[in-house]
């Protein structure tokens, strides 16, 4: 049957369609942070976000099939419900950036809000990490592409060394947040000497697909200091780490105590209903006005609004944010309680965690992760990895994830790793 | 209560959002061709081909909701829903055209369309109609961007005069087939010596935002010719015309008899739900799998392909194509009845019309044209303009568009008509 498929998907969707998993998952239902495939058989999501509040979300739902009964149009015309998200979801930030454009993908999000950081001050360059993803368009793809597009490589996009947890940029730990504010200086000085001058650094606060390495509050600040000098605007990505999947603040950003000029947003927004947005300073929102004609069809229409504010009123009820803090706490205890001698380091920030291997060599363990990962399935357990090496388990389950979840995610994990032959 | 909601949007979305109409509408209820406002007015849409198949279809909102229910996630794990539909979408067209990537929006699918092209032929020169729209991402903007983007407009996009009705290219209509392609050949020759080498050509086959002028099954062979001898790709943006609203045809390409490389796909697909898709001959998919990672979070998820099969169900069911055709041939003849010393040309496709207005001089009447479109709203029918001068009234209703939809349309225009002053 998975065959089946798997040829149907040769044919239908060409080569190299990406999927999951040796035998790729053949999934039917979802329900809450559970998942079953066709067999019956039930798994642990311990991985997708989209699904923030749960699969299948029955309010999520509801609110979407009585706004698509009534009616769904765009925002040409006028309608109260993309207003009063816009307004609900602007007061959770403690800066300004209360106005918004509404997309439906955080790739689009992504690529205004770098052209609304071009109308602010008229240059073209862009900064961003090393291993980052920031979106699938062709502006934002060139942010991470891992093969050059034809034509080469943007040469008005420079990336920087992410900061990392056990390899810090710079060398320390102590060290790495003026070391990674000084490649930052020094990419703008690059991007004025190539021509284009520096526009904006784009980033995702918690640096989640370079490992979600351990930097504190404060770390950013040489660097918005250096942003902030050269006249750039910093666009923070909370397309992973927002929505109070950090625990302790609702935003990425609160976490490390700054304030972006330009946040983003994608998917965990509509609970799987295709919804994006950019929120920005009324500033900056006025200058991409000035410069940029834009309108999106389906962004901020009644029914993604419906679907949006839906995510936030199950949040309140059910107190997801306070879960993230309280259970994601939980879980890292659990994970900085598991025995392997290639563990290198557990780390966390609310209900977003990753798991790094190191050989005793201290060598990145890809081969060893790639096989837990596997064994994980098997135990009916959803995770995977993230870093440039890809040698960290990386678990950011939806967000009603329980203590007795965590137990079973944990237990799974102490299993695995005890029948898992090590291989570098 | 509007102008609290107009304070509002400019508080919460900023300046230069755009609205239609001098007072613009706010509407509360939708049903197959029918908008509601808040006053409890009832409009006639003639102009909204998003809800294809009427607004808030109750099937296709079934579809979603029992969807949405079950299981919505990624195309990384395999499921049947989006197999179903690109096979049987894909057997819709005369030629090889049969795999799919699905996206959330038209802008994503063309955004994704050129990159294709780029990969085909290793090239990176764009050639598209002048008065176009091919979507917001950056890339795509920048095929039809009226204000130019930071930096300058992009070296790789020439632009070259579309089709008109009134003032064709090179002076003839007889002519105009020939012009047309001696301008794409002439544009493909700079693109050349500009370095960039010829791509791809992307068009609208009924080139709907330049008017929808009177081109024939035949009118696009010499210039197909001239971009396969010059190793091109042509890509084929349907998002207007597909979907069987060319009644004739299920596609645009097909009334003009020619067989696109791409075709992409977007507003009318989901019936609202933010869907979109890139469908390609099996040759370019692998080429562009060669070079290019792609992933697309939303796209093609369970829910939005049993959205968009609902649509292809109802159409079905409901005869929508015959009733393009017959309807749109009835509609048609009412058109041409109407009684305005001003009307130059009333021209149509299926469920698809332009009606030109020129002054005694033969100026452009787009002055008048956009009182006409709000002595319409008046009498509770919704319509838009189109054209580089905006002076065609262009309606394009929902596909359960009846006869005596028709009737009224007609009606309320000959009213219109009557009673708008007239000025250039």
């Amino acid at each position: 049957m998975t065959e089946d498929l798997l040829a149907r998907r040769a044919r239908l969707m060409g080569p190299e369609v990406p999927t999951f998993y040796r035998n790729p998952l053949h999934l039917v239902k979802g329900e809450g942070v559970w998942l079953w495939d066709k067999a019956g058989k039930r798994y642990l999501d311990c991985y997708n976000n989209v699904p923030h509040v749960g699969h299948s979300h029955p309010k999520v739902v509801e609110a979407i099939t009585a706004q698509a009964l009534t009616l769904n149009t765009h925002s040409r015309y006028l309608h109260e419900g993309v207003l009063d998200y816009i307004e609900r979801l602007g007061a959770t930030f403690r800066h300004e950036t209360t106005q918004a454009i509404m997309v439906c993908t955080g790739s689009e999000a992504n690529d205004l809000a770098l052209r609304m950081a071009q109308a602010v001050n008229g240059k073209t360059g862009i900064i961003a990490t090393d291993n980052t993803y920031h979106g699938n368009s062709a502006l934002t793809s060139g942010l991470s592409s891992r093969r050059p597009p034809v034509g080469g490589y943007p040469q008005n996009i420079i990336r920087v060394p992410a900061p990392d947890s056990l390899a810090p940029v710079g060398g320390s730990r102590e060290g790495q947040a003026q070391a990674f504010a000084a490649h930052v200086k020094a990419a703008i000085a690059e991007l004025e000497t190539r021509g284009f001058g520096f526009s904006s650094l784009i980033l995702c606060p918690l640096f989640a697909n370079e490992g979600l390495p351990c930097v504190k509050k404060g770390f950013l600040d040489p660097t918005v200091a250096a942003v902030r000098a050269a006249g750039g605007v910093i666009i923070c990505d909370e397309v992973q780490p927002g929505f109070g999947r950090a625990g302790e603040a609702f935003w990425g950003h609160e976490v490390l105590g700054f304030a972006p000029d330009i946040v983003t947003l994608g998917k965990p927004m509509g609970n799987g209903h295709p919804i994006g947005a950019v929120f920005a300073r009324p500033d900056v929102m006025r200058a991409f006005r000035e410069v940029f004609a834009y309108f999106n069809t389906f962004g901020g229409n009644p029914v993604s609004a419906a679907a949006a504010m839906a995510v936030l009123d199950v949040m309140e009820e059910e107190g997801l944010q306070q879960n993230a803090r309280e259970v994601g706490a939980y879980t890292l205890d659990g994970l900085r309680s598991l025995s392997h001698p290639w563990i290198a380091e557990a780390r966390g920030q609310g209900l977003f965690f990753g798991l790094e291997f190191l050989t005793p060599e201290g060598a990145p363990a890809t081969a060893f992760v790639a096989d837990v990962i596997e064994a994980m399935l098997e135990r009916g357990v959803i995770l995977n990895n993230i870093g440039r090496n890809r040698n960290t388990l990386k678990m950011r389950p939806p967000m009603p994830f329980t203590r007795e979840n965590a137990d079973m995610l944990i237990a799974a994990l102490q299993d695995a790793l005890n029948s898992t032959p090590v291989r570098a």
